[in-house]
Parts: C-alpha cells; structure tokens; sequence
C-alpha cells in the first residue's frame, strides 16, 4: 500500500514563510509498486531575490534561477505527477504548506493528498536524538551526497523510508505529524493531519 | 556556448528500428550556463511487449510499464524542455532517430535542434578502442552506477561532455555524426547533420 502510487518530493525555497517565501528548486520522484517510475526536479524563478544564507545553504544562485521557468508554469506538470499519489517529504509539514500555498495561489486548489513525513517516524523509532535528514541518513547507513540540492534529498528521503518501513508497519503513520509541546502546536496542518504533541 | 542552453537525453527502446520499437524510459537533463536546471526521467508504456533481452538488459519489465504514461502524453513536456536546446547524447544518432519518430508520429514535426554526439567525439579522441559508454567513464574516472537506466547514463554523459571539453574544442563536433565505413552509412540522420565516414 504504502509503495504502490508515492511520490516522494523536496522543496528548497527562499525562506521559512510558504505565503511570503518561494519555491526555488523542487524535486520529486514517483514510486509505482515499489519502483521508481519518474523522476523530476527543477530549479524555479521565485520572482524575487534568493538571500545569501540559502544561497549558502543550497548552492542556489540569483542567476540560476533568474532565466529558470515559474512555479506558475511548471505546477499543472507537477500536479500531474502528484496526483493521488501518497505524498512523502521529511519534516513534510514545511514542504506541505507551501505545496498548499501554491496550490491555492496558482490552482485555486486545497491539498487532499495522503501523506508520510519520514521526520514522524524517525522522532518515534528514534526518540533521543537530531531527527535532520543527514543525520539520520548517516545512522542508517544511507549515502546522501550533496545534502540540500532537492534531488539528492529525495533520493536519501525515500531509502529512509524504505529502512523505516523494514523496521515498524508504516500504515499508522499515514497522516500523522508529531510535533514538540516545548516548540507550540503548528500554525497550520491539512485539516485531515493527525497532529499529535509530544 | 556548449553549456548555455543544452539537454543531455537518453532513451531505453524496445528494440533498435525507431518505427517499429517504442521507448520505455527516457532521461534528459537540462544545463543552463554550466548548471543542472531539471532533471527528468520517466518510465513509458510502449503499448507492445518489452523483450525479455531488453528486461536483462535495462532491468525494465512489461508490469514497471504497462501503467505508465504514453509517450503521446509525456512528448509535449519533453519538447518543452527540449526546445532550443543543444542536444547532447552518447551515440546519438540512436536516441535521435528514436526522438524523430515520435516528434513525426505524435506532433507531426521534424527535430531542428543542433546536437553533440559524445560517442563520435569519442572516437575522435580515443580512435583505437571501444567507445561504448561504460568504457569511456571507466577509462575517465567517471562514476557510472547501473548503466542502463536511462538517468544514470544520461549524468555519466553529461560529465563525460565535460570531461571531452576539458581535452578539445567541442564546437567543431556540433552537427558531427561519424560512422565507420565497414558498417556502411547510417539510414537516417537529420538532414543538417555533418555525417563523416571514417
């Protein structure tokens, strides 16, 4: 169920705030019965400038993206490709709600996807640690080269949930985000989450 | 001008007669000045049976496709990204003949874009050997890991083009198609190709 129609997908964008920050580089790949079936990533022209720690952070430069096309024009694409599909992101709140952002900005649309953050899971198997993709990766034995170019995250983000899912049923995690009480409950989940406070 | 505007492409057929074989994956990558801007790789129904010689081959068998999109409904994505583009491929009177087929077949329209072949730069450079992919990225220190799925050999053809552009001029090589005279003159090249007999 879990492998049967997945798309596991990253965002890098120009910020924290999904109504005031953009979307500078998304990737995603599409798991049909297990099997990887595609697979695309695609630096965006957020329209507004890039600062200097993401630049930093993601390697990503105003004048990469400047000639790049729009989320505009790119997410009918997108949504083709997410449609139905289970979605799967690490800490998939922040990538979820600026998905929503962009859908309603540019679709008019609200998210109905299921959906899997691996950053749940890790927090439940792994309860006294950092739950950053790097780290875990490294734990698990995960190569993850280049860490923050969104595709190399996705690939490292979908063998993650692989080892995961060897490990613990990963059915009960469909829709569910923890979050830490010491840090406030989220401004905002899909109404269908099941956010639970640890 | 080599890295301004280019798509590296490869296609996984069914076969080797581009009329009478369909595609079942395709890889492209786009570079803009130097840089990685999309990545895509998608699994296609060919709608015809996948040969058992080609599932060893591409590990790709008929149940990975049979619910996959159609090239006719993934072609005009493609030729959004291709658009322009210098095209760049290892052997690529191949995978040309193949992208011609399906631009005649789906859109009604004949290929127009310049192309690099990396194999005929190959044999420029390395005249008595073999110039099989696998063979040049071993001989040049470039990672190629499952050879045969269509993405991995398209990054191993990217990062052999540069490689080759470290060693020569690669302007001259635009358009330039050689074939070695013992096997004949190819059947079909673009009508604006420089095919040499070597």
């Amino acid at each position: 169920m879990i492998y049967k129609n997945t798309v596991v997908f990253d965002f890098e964008t120009t910020g924290l705030d999904p109504h005031k920050d953009r979307i500078i580089e998304v990737a995603a790949i599409k798991i049909v019965n297990g099997k990887i079936q595609s697979t695309f990533s695609q630096l965006l022209n957020p329209e507004i400038d890039v600062p200097e720690f993401i630049t930093n952070l993601t390697g990503i430069r105003n004048e990469d993206v400047q000639g790049a096309p729009t989320m505009k024009e790119v997410i009918p694409w997108l949504m083709t490709m997410f449609e139905r599909s289970l979605l799967v992101a690490h800490n998939a709140l922040f990538d979820l709600s600026f998905l929503e952002a962009n859908t309603q900005r540019h679709l008019g649309i609200s998210l109905q996807n299921q959906f899997i953050d691996t950053r749940t899971i890790c927090i439940d198997q792994f309860p006294y640690q950092s739950h950053k993709l790097e780290v875990m990766c490294k734990q698990l034995d995960i190569p993850l080269t280049g860490a923050h170019r969104a595709l190399n995250d996705v690939m490292a983000t979908w063998e993650l949930l692989k080892k995961l899912g060897d490990r613990t049923d990963l059915e009960p995690f469909i829709n569910r985000l923890y979050f830490f009480k010491k840090y406030g409950r989220p401004d905002w989940a899909p109404e269908y989450s099941n956010v639970v406070g640890i």
